[in-house]
């Protein structure tokens, strides 16, 4: 039996408290939605200030200069590399994870192409984020079946359905929906071992696992920063290249800023040398600036702590769901081994969509994900124990209640991960 | 012989001089970059504190519902449509010109292809900005060149180079060097009549020259919110499409945003109706917040107004150029008549870096364009004739204290258009 005194003696114990202060967390709020929206960090405000009212404002076009504006998408890229365990010189923050994966997939392509390899397709599992196979489908019409074509497999057939016929493998390391972690370090090395590329999203890895994209030997990853890095409502994605393919193949969304000279303005496009080649046009510096100051929490964090916590987290709200005798309402679609799992719980409910929004009324701020799923973000840098001990007695009340049978709430609208 | 009270009772007489009110104008500044970088509105610092803090910090994911974040790539489309004359319902602000000009781009060669046209042929100009053409170089490398060719021509021959082979001529309407500007409705009907399509650039545009985008039936534009529509550093770029296209085809970027229905996770890609299909990603709130905001200032702007106000601007430059015996120093690169211009004047001299950082340390913003350009933006919203006055008798005195023989500005620098 848990006791609240046991939890808090949790929160007394967590090498990661300290962390909670650096945050804005609502009155009243127990915020479990940091996997679809990262909160917002103290001291970005105070940086978009300085940035609107002084660099903007009054240096106007020299900070470009003066302000280093032209560097951004490199210096970001680069806090974003040591929280993913990538060299520094291989990540760039740039537009979306949608846009950037079209850069990684079109590369991918080319790259087989040009080792004559034969291999033209690209490997996903069916229940991926659905822009990454979109973004697969666009490039398959651009270019042909014959040149680049989509095959789903579910996550258990991943590894087996690898074959001579595989350019790359396209997997995201977290599922948006069930929580479940793939194993991309064993993955990549099979892939590789079959010849085949792998292209990772981790939009639900970055900022919540402890990663080693450069040593794993993964040849692109795309992620996201307004999810577990705080980066801000649609905050620009990131991409991460493997070394080699820099210098063999050209990504084909080339604008000047990927050029060699962009300030000499010429007519033919040379990449430049390393990640700056996957720079398309010009990026939101307002929008650079608020994951740059956001990144700054993770200077000294140190990921596995970070992770552990997660799990910890998780596994509290779990054991309290079957303290509350709560569990038998919800179908747990999240695996239990920590190891193959991100830093949510789902769990599936016919009434997941009435319950979310009853949690929301209380405070409780959980995600809803079609067609049934609750899904619950824990993300160990705000979060405490105490929280998660909350989060469920209001669960338990919203059940007792039946608030959850309120007709306003039995209509679905979904809303952004 | 112009007098300074003469400049003063223009001032007096302007019917845009209540707006200069609406902007943060540096002290001792006169910004002549705005086709560069737009100066930043009074308000926009308030809208952004807004979503800063009460949107993200307090409302957090629900604000994707509650503050129409999800609304806003279309809702801030709508606006710029007013500006650039188009219907409000095709355009739609997201990514950057480059990205716009990929979807663009594959569109219009997608449409030749359908109706088995054998046309192949992007035909642009070899000055247009470099991103432009980088852009079909990117595609021509993807699709091959039997599929997608880069023609370039100059801007007298463009016209006459449309033929059987031409799928779209892809023009920026004002020149980035010289500040000339093409009859847009001419070049597209001539186009039409030859059965090709035409992608237009409005970067220098938008905000700056009254346009008819619908009415002259220009297939695709693209352009920019970051010069003269002041929606700050990288501001995100927006894309027009007309009407029967979006029907016609899809654009080949097909992210989750562009979905007809993107919260229902499917795993085929079906494209929204209308604009929204040339969604990507999801898009930067606060960028795009700033961008609404500095929008509401052209709510009533006639544009004919905007652009007879800047031609009066550059034409009192060139005068008291002339006054002040400067322009024998100069090679003047923009034509005379104002129906061939935006609303920049460019000049070529051998030192014009030099002559540019010189009046930069003067407080005159100007800019330097390689090799040899110094380019003036006039932006009738916030400059005063006054304002050119002062800002010739800043450049006489650089010119007769030879401060742009100054050593340290013998190395030429680029920076950001």
């Amino acid at each position: 039996m848990i006791q609240l005194s046991d939890v808090q003696q949790l929160d007394q114990g967590d090498p990661l408290a300290q962390y909670r202060a650096q945050f804005n967390i609502p009155a009243g709020t127990i915020y479990l939605d940091g996997n679809s929206l990262g909160v917002l960090p103290k001291t970005t405000p105070q940086r978009l200030h300085q940035v609107i009212h002084q660099q903007w404002g009054e240096d106007l076009i020299s900070s470009w200069n003066t302000h280093q504006w032209i560097d951004m998408p490199l210096t970001v890229g680069a806090k974003i590399a040591k929280v993913i365990g990538a060299n520094a010189e291989q990540v760039v923050c740039c537009d979306s994870i949608s846009v950037n994966l079209f850069k990684a997939l079109a590369a991918a392509i080319r790259i087989q192409q040009r080792a004559d390899s034969g291999r033209t397709q690209i490997i996903s599992t069916a229940d991926n984020f659905p822009t990454d196979l979109y973004m697969v489908q666009g490039l398959q019409e651009l270019l042909g079946q014959h040149q680049c074509e989509l095959v789903l497999v579910s996550e258990a057939e991943l590894e087996h359905s690898i074959n001579s016929a595989t350019a790359a493998v396209l997997v995201t390391e977290v599922n948006f929906r069930s929580g479940r972690r793939l194993n991309l370090q064993q993955l990549t090395q099979h892939a590789h071992d079959q010849g085949a590329l792998v292209i990772a999203d981790l939009a639900h890895s970055a900022g919540a696992v402890p990663l080693a994209i450069t040593a794993w030997e993964i040849d692109f990853a795309v992620g996201c920063t307004y999810k577990y890095l705080n980066g801000g409502p649609g905050a620009p994605a990131f991409i991460y290249v493997a070394a080699p393919h820099l210098k063999a193949v050209q990504q084909p969304l080339q604008g000047w800023m990927g050029h060699a000279r962009p300030f000499a303005f010429e007519a033919n496009y040379e990449a430049a040398e390393g990640i700056q080649a996957y720079l398309s046009g010009t990026p939101s510096i307002l929008a650079l600036a608020a994951v740059d100051s956001a990144l700054d929490i993770f200077a000294d964090v140190d990921m596995k702590q970070v992770h552990a916590k997660a799990i910890a987290l998780a596994d509290l709200f779990d054991d309290l769901l079957e303290q509350f005798q709560l569990h038998t309402h919800f179908a747990r679609l999240t695996p239990h081994a920590p190891e193959v799992r991100g830093s949510q719980l789902s769990y599936s409910h016919p009434d997941a969509y009435a319950i979310c929004q009853a949690l929301i009324a209380r405070g409780v701020i959980a995600d809803f994900r079609a067609p049934s799923y609750l899904r619950l973000g824990f993300t160990p840098l705000y979060l405490s124990f105490e929280d998660i001990w909350n989060a469920v007695e209001q669960l338990a009340e919203v059940l007792q209640q039946e608030e959850h049978l309120d007709p306003k709430w039995l209509a679905q609208r979904g809303k952004v991960t």
